[in-house]
C-alpha cells in the first residue's frame, strides 16, 4: 500500500514511521519543499522516498495525510485531492476540523485530528509510537465514502490510536473547552499579572507554582496558534463568552459576599474536576498525592525510582520549588486506588508524608 | 524571648521550629484547642509549651502570631491584642490583609503573609526552613509602633524569609491578580469542560496535559478557599471584570477574524510571561527545555540524576504522559543561559533530542 504524507515533521513523521513499522507492504512517499528535511526524514527511516511533487507522490497511492499547518490546510488538502488517484483517502492531522470540511465536498476527503504530540515539532522527534493509545477523532460526513473511511480506520488503528468519529461542529466545540479556551485564559492571565510589573512603585507580583501552572500554555507559538485561534475562532469565542458569564456570577457572588454562593461554586469545580479526571483516565480513579521534599536534584530519582520498583507508575507529576529553590512540594498523580495506597506507604517509607 | 503561635499547624508549627533554632533564647508557647495537636506540636518539637488560654500563653510575650484560618483572623487577633501585653508585637499569617488590617486600630498589629507551603497543611508537614528565602509581606500602618515593626522585621528575617512592606490593599490586588483569579479561573474552565460530560452522545472530552496544567488548583478545599474568596472578594471581582475586558476583546478579535489583533495578543501574552518569569526567578532568565520520553518510571530518575551530577538545578519540571502512559513530554525549567545549555547537552547524551 502506498501512503503518501504531505509535511514531513512531527505528526507527518510519526505516521511515515509508524505505517513502515506496523502496516505491511507499506511504502512511504513525503512530499515537502524543503529537499534539507525530506532527506532527514529518509535517514530517521519515516519515509522510504522523497518527493517535492505531489502529482508524482501521489501516483498509486492508497492514502495520503496532509500534515502542513493548519492555515495551509485548506489549500494543501484542495491539491491533494487534485492529484489524488480516484480510490485514494485523503485525510488531515489538523487540530481544528469545521471550517476545512465544510469548505470540501468531496467524497475521498475525511478530517483528522489525533490528539497527541503537541509538546515538540520537527521529523527528528517523530516516533513510530506517537499515536499508541491516543483518541484519533475521524470527521466523516455522510457524503464519504464508506470504503475509504474504513481503510483510514485501519490505519489509525494500525498506528495504535484510538479513531473516535466525531461531527465536525462537535470537534471543534470539545477543543475549544479543553485546549482553546485554556490558552486563552492562560494568555489573559499572564499579561493581567504583568500589568503590575510596569505599576512603579509596588512591589513586584511574585508568582507561585499555581500560577505557574495555570500558565504553563501562554503564549504558545504564534506560527500554530494564530491559525488554530482564527480556524476555530466562532466556537472559541462561544467558550470565551460562556466563560465570561460564568465569571461575571461569580464576581457578582464575590461583591455581595455570598459565601453560601462562592462555597457551592467553589464544591461543584471540586467535583467537576473529579469527574472529569475519573471520565479522562483509565486505571481507576487518579489520586492526588502532595508532599514537601528537599529540592535536591536526588530526591525526584529517589521518590521515581522507589516507586519504579514497586510497578506503580507516575501519572503525572509537578515539583514546584519553595522561593529558596532548597525545598519544594511535589505533586504526584497515580491511577488506581491499590497503587495509591502502595504509593503513599513508600513514599512515606523514605520520610516523606504525603498531605 | 518568648514567642506565642496562636493555631500551630503547617504555618504556626514552622515558625515554632525556625524560631527555636534561629532564634537565640526563644521559647515558644503554642496555643490552640486541641490538646492532641499541641501535644504532637511539641513531640516534633515546634513548641517548647502547650495552653488552651490566651491569656496564659501571651504573659511576657513579646510577639504573637496567629496562624488561624483567614475567617477566623479578626476574632483571633482582636482576642490576641486584648490579651497582649503593651510591648508584644501581634500579627497574623492571612492570605488577605485588608479586610483584617481595616479592622483592628492598634499600634501593636502590624499584618503579615508569608508567601509559603500552600500545598500541605498540619503540623505533620512543618519544618524550621519552610520560610528559607519565601517573601514574606507585611502591612504595617502609620498607626504601627515603629519598635515593634523592627522586632518583627528582625524575627521574620530569621526564619529565613524576606521581608516586604506593602500597603495592604497592594497586597490584595497582587494577591487576587496572581493567585486568587488563577483558582477562579481554574474553578470555571473545570466545570465548563465537565457541562460536556452531561451532553449524552457526544464524545467525552479528553483532557490532555495543558488542561491539567490549567485546571491543577480548581476546587481547592472549601475550607481555606471560601474565606479567602470572601476576605479578599472585592479585589478578586476586580481582577475579574478586568479579565472579562480582556477576553470580550479577544472574542471580538476571533469573531471578527482579525488575525493580526490575534497574533499581537498571542505574542504580547508570550512577552510577558518571559517578563513575569525573569523578574520573579533568580539566577538569570528561565528556560524552557521541552523533551520526548518514555514513561517509565526510570527516566526521570535518569535525567535527574544526569542534571544533578553537573550541578543543575531543576526550578520546576512535569512530566505529561501520553494516552498510552507509555511515552510523554518532559518540560524542565531551568535558570541561567549557562545551566540551560548544559542540561541541553546532557539531556541530548541521554538520547532525548530537546525541542
Amino acid at each position: 500500500m502506498r501512503i503518501a504524507v504531505v509535511g514531513v515533521g512531527l505528526i507527518g513523521g510519526s505516521i511515515g514511521l509508524a505505517a513502515r513499522e506496523q502496516v505491511e507492504g507499506a511504502e512511504v512517499i513525503g512530499v515537502g519543499r524543503s529537499r534539507r528535511r525530506l532527506e532527514r526524514a529518509m535517514e530517521l527511516g519515516a519515509i522510504d522516498r522523497a518527493s517535492e511533487s505531489l502529482e508524482w507522490a501521489l501516483e498509486g497511492a492508497s492514502a495520503c495525510f496532509a500534515c502542513g499547518p493548519v492555515g495551509a490546510l485548506p489549500e494543501q488538502v484542495a491539491a491533494t485531492l487534485a492529484a489524488a488517484p480516484e480510490d485514494c483517502v485523503v485525510t488531515d492531522v489538523g487540530s481544528t476540523k469545521r471550517r476545512l470540511v465544510e469548505s470540501l465536498a468531496d467524497e475521498r476527503f475525511i478530517g483528522g485530528h489525533p490528539v497527541a504530540g503537541a509538546e515538540t515539532s520537527g521529523v527528528e522527534h517523530a516516533r513510530a509510537d506517537l499515536f499508541q493509545g491516543a483518541v484519533w477523532y475521524l470527521t466523516p460526513l455522510e457524503r464519504s465514502s464508506g470504503l475509504l473511511y474504513e481503510r483510514l480506520h485501519r490505519l489509525v488503528v494500525a498506528f495504535g490510536a484510538r479513531p473516535v468519529a466525531i461531527d465536525a461542529n462537535t470537534h471543534d466545540r470539545l477543543l475549544a473547552t479543553v485546549s482553546h479556551l485554556p490558552h486563552v485564559l492562560a494568555n489573559v492571565l499572564v499579561s493581567q499579572a504583568a500589568r503590575e510589573l510596569t505599576r512603579g512603585d509596588d512591589p513586584l507580583p511574585r508568582v507561585g507554582p499555581s500560577f505557574r501552572d495555570a500558565t504553563r500554555v501562554a503564549g504558545a507559538s504564534s506560527s500554530v496558534w494564530r491559525d488554530i485561534y482564527l480556524a476555530n475562532g466562532q466556537a472559541i469565542a462561544d467558550e470565551i463568552e460562556e466563560a465570561v458569564a460564568r465569571l461575571t456570577e461569580v464576581a457578582g457572588s464575590l461583591r455581595a459576599g455570598d459565601g453560601a454562593a462562592v462555597e457551592a461554586w467553589n464544591e461543584s469545580a471540586a467535583d467537576d474536576r473529579r469527574r472529569l479526571l475519573e471520565a479522562d483516565l483509565v486505571g481507576g480513579p487518579v489520586h492526588e498525592l502532595r508532599l514537601t521534599v528537599p529540592n535536591r536534584p536526588g530526591i525526584v530519582a529517589q521518590v521515581a525510582l522507589a516507586l519504579g520498583k514497586a510497578d506503580v507508575n507516575i501519572v503525572d507529576m509537578t515539583l514546584a520549588p519553595a522561593a529558596d529553590m532548597r525545598s519544594g512540594s511535589m505533586t504526584l498523580w497515580i491511577a488506581g486506588d491499590d497503587q495509591a495506597a502502595r504509593a503513599t506507604d513508600l513514599i512515606g517509607e523514605l520520610g516523606f508524608p504525603v498531605g
